[in-house]
């Protein structure tokens, strides 16, 4: 059986199937496809070059010469993508191709009426971008040396800081969540990597997982430091994060950290090739049941686990496989986040993640920073 | 006429029509919708606290509760966002949505099997997206405030660069495209912006527009920055760009930068609210024309003039209008670059490149940097 054509537009600053098919960084849309092993990208002249040069497509096609051939062959008010692709499918004599769900719905629409055949691929466009390679495994690595930079660079800023009066001071100023982001994303950048979305948030606003933190930090609050940089070279992500408290913690506060410490142990046990990610999820869900932590929500949001233990990270920050309450059958060689927290508005947040790869024995740690926590 | 329905699906990290709509960064794709004037989201337990509070949705529903329902009445393997919205629509006896063109095929498709209809928006789905309001213009001002304090990072660093053998040293060490990147997105950073795919290429480098630069960057040749961050309070972009020169510029060099310059200014005399955007296109091509700036695409790349010289910049680092070869009306109070450049590889690249926005009389320049480019 042939390799089914398939047909891509988006950019790949975005889109990690266009970034995994053509390996090159273009930062609009534009169409590839891949006709047997041959894989084709269509840029303009802004792009066309670097592609050429760069990038792991065999064919590079100019979008120009295509784009005016349209304009002949349709003469409507407008050309567009729809149009070339039905001149390039014509060229190549290919009536159909394969698409991902987040193929633009009207693009799609546009090449059905131009006689196109289109068929959404049932899963991932590349399934193969579950199971990661050793270079890519050594770029989530390269991510997380950048996440571990990150964390150690707020850790310092903490232990520089000051209390005074329940409040941290730093170089004199109040020390805020913004101030702590800031030193991590230039510490990230200096690591090669770009931080978006960096969470440093404490004491209540902890407790909102995505929250990322505003204002000034306190003494003696939980600090969740959620680093996910991208690499700038490769795409690739790495995802940590610590929990840190300044001050002195109460024996609340130490056995929350603890749970979601054990809990994350639990997971890895759990975590193996063929496994079911919903059993180590479980295994993190019991744990806290049976030190206490119940989970509820309310109208006014969550509180306890709320969140799954975690999810695959490659050229997306969120990809699959997930390690939730959904089943999902564990493949070796995947590389999965695990990420337990508790959050409980008065006594704080904590979560602690790192990243590993599933393996058929113990999972391989991806990540490396310690779980010193307590900062005086 | 009532307003029809629409239909979003999609994160708000990357997706401007989502944060327009919502005014609310989550990264993960979330369903939304338009009725009548209000506007609901469907989020997890995750977000759910964080989008009540700091959205501009009405309505926030919470995506468990319309999962669990949407699994008890299709009892099929799984659940998707298509199965969820179709609980929704019942819910609220809407049968029918607009959807964006970029709306993910594969949702569209099984809505359609779900009994919804869907109408892809024929343009854009929120068309006011094109005029900026007050405040939408103070965020581009602020992202430009961003780009100048990155372009005179870079700047900064030229200065206090020595040039020794026709290198250029830095605190002794070679200077790079990748250090300048460095600084740059460092003070973008420390300005409240993320800078991505910052350009700082030098030479030849510079001639292929979208190259980013990288290794040592020679004294006596052209660079180009250009600095597009996003303000992260808001996620609006701004848009710069300077051509340096650490040394001394040849006659050759002199008469092409003043050529982009001058080129700039023509366009923006063409520019105003009821002109065509590809006359201000025009004047550009025109005036290097008339200074013997010949443009040509061969097989190895293009040389000369051969980008637009404009795009739309709002949430969205590219967005309507265009100012290009397109027929295009420009209208009141949208914003747009004005970005003439020349490339020729041996001479070098230069592009001069500045936001405004589009008034009746002459444009209101959105941005401010100095235009002086030779650094002893």
């Amino acid at each position: 059986m042939p390799t089914p054509a398939i047909l891509l537009y988006a950019d790949s600053s975005q889109n990690a199937d266009q970034l995994y098919f053509g390996r090159v960084n273009v930062p609009d849309a534009f169409i590839s496809f891949g006709l047997g092993r041959k894989k084709y990208a269509v840029v303009s002249a802004l792009e066309f070059g670097r592609v050429k040069r760069d990038s792991a497509f065999d064919v590079v096609l100019p979008l120009e010469a295509y784009a005016t051939e349209a304009k002949k062959r349709f003469r409507g008010p407008r050309t567009t993508a729809a149009e070339i692709i039905a001149v390039i499918a014509k060229q190549f004599s290919q009536k159909s191709f394969v698409i991902a769900e987040d193929f633009p719905a009207g693009l799609a629409n546009r090449l059905t009426h131009l006689g196109i055949k289109l068929q959404i691929a049932d899963g991932p466009l590349f399934p193969q971008r579950e199971i990661k390679s050793e270079a890519e495994v050594a770029a989530i690595r390269e991510g997380n040396r950048c996440s571990t930079r990150g964390i150690l660079a707020a850790e310092a800023v903490l232990r520089a800081s000051k209390i005074k009066a329940g409040k941290l001071l730093y170089r004199g100023a109040p020390l805020t969540s913004e101030r702590l982001k800031l030193a991590i994303e230039i510490a990230c950048l200096e690591a090669g990597a770009v931080s978006l979305d960096t969470i440093a948030a404490g004491g209540d606003q902890a407790c909102d997982p995505h929250e990322r933190g505003h204002g000034p930090l306190r003494a003696n609050e939980l600090i969740i430091i959620d680093v996910f940089p991208r690499v700038a070279a490769t795409g690739y992500f790495g995802d940590m994060t610590r929990t840190f408290l300044k001050g002195r913690a109460s024996a609340a506060q130490r056995s929350l950290v603890a749970a979601v410490r054990d809990a994350q142990l639990a997971a890895l046990k759990k975590i193996r090739a063929g496994a079911n990610g919903h059993d180590a999820h479980q295994a993190v869900c019991e744990l806290f049941a049976r030190r206490g932590y119940e989970t509820k929500h309310t109208d006014k949001g969550s509180v306890g686990f709320f969140h799954g233990t975690g999810h695959g990270v490659g050229l997306a920050i969120h990809e699959i496989p997930r390690v939730s309450t959904v089943d999902y059958r564990l493949k070796k060689g995947s590389v999965v986040t695990v990420e337990p927290g508790l959050y409980y508005p008065g006594l704080g947040g904590c979560r602690i993640e790192d990243v590993v790869q599933v393996t058929s024995a113990r999972p391989k740690m991806l990540s490396n920073c310690h779980y010193d926590w307590e900062i005086r």
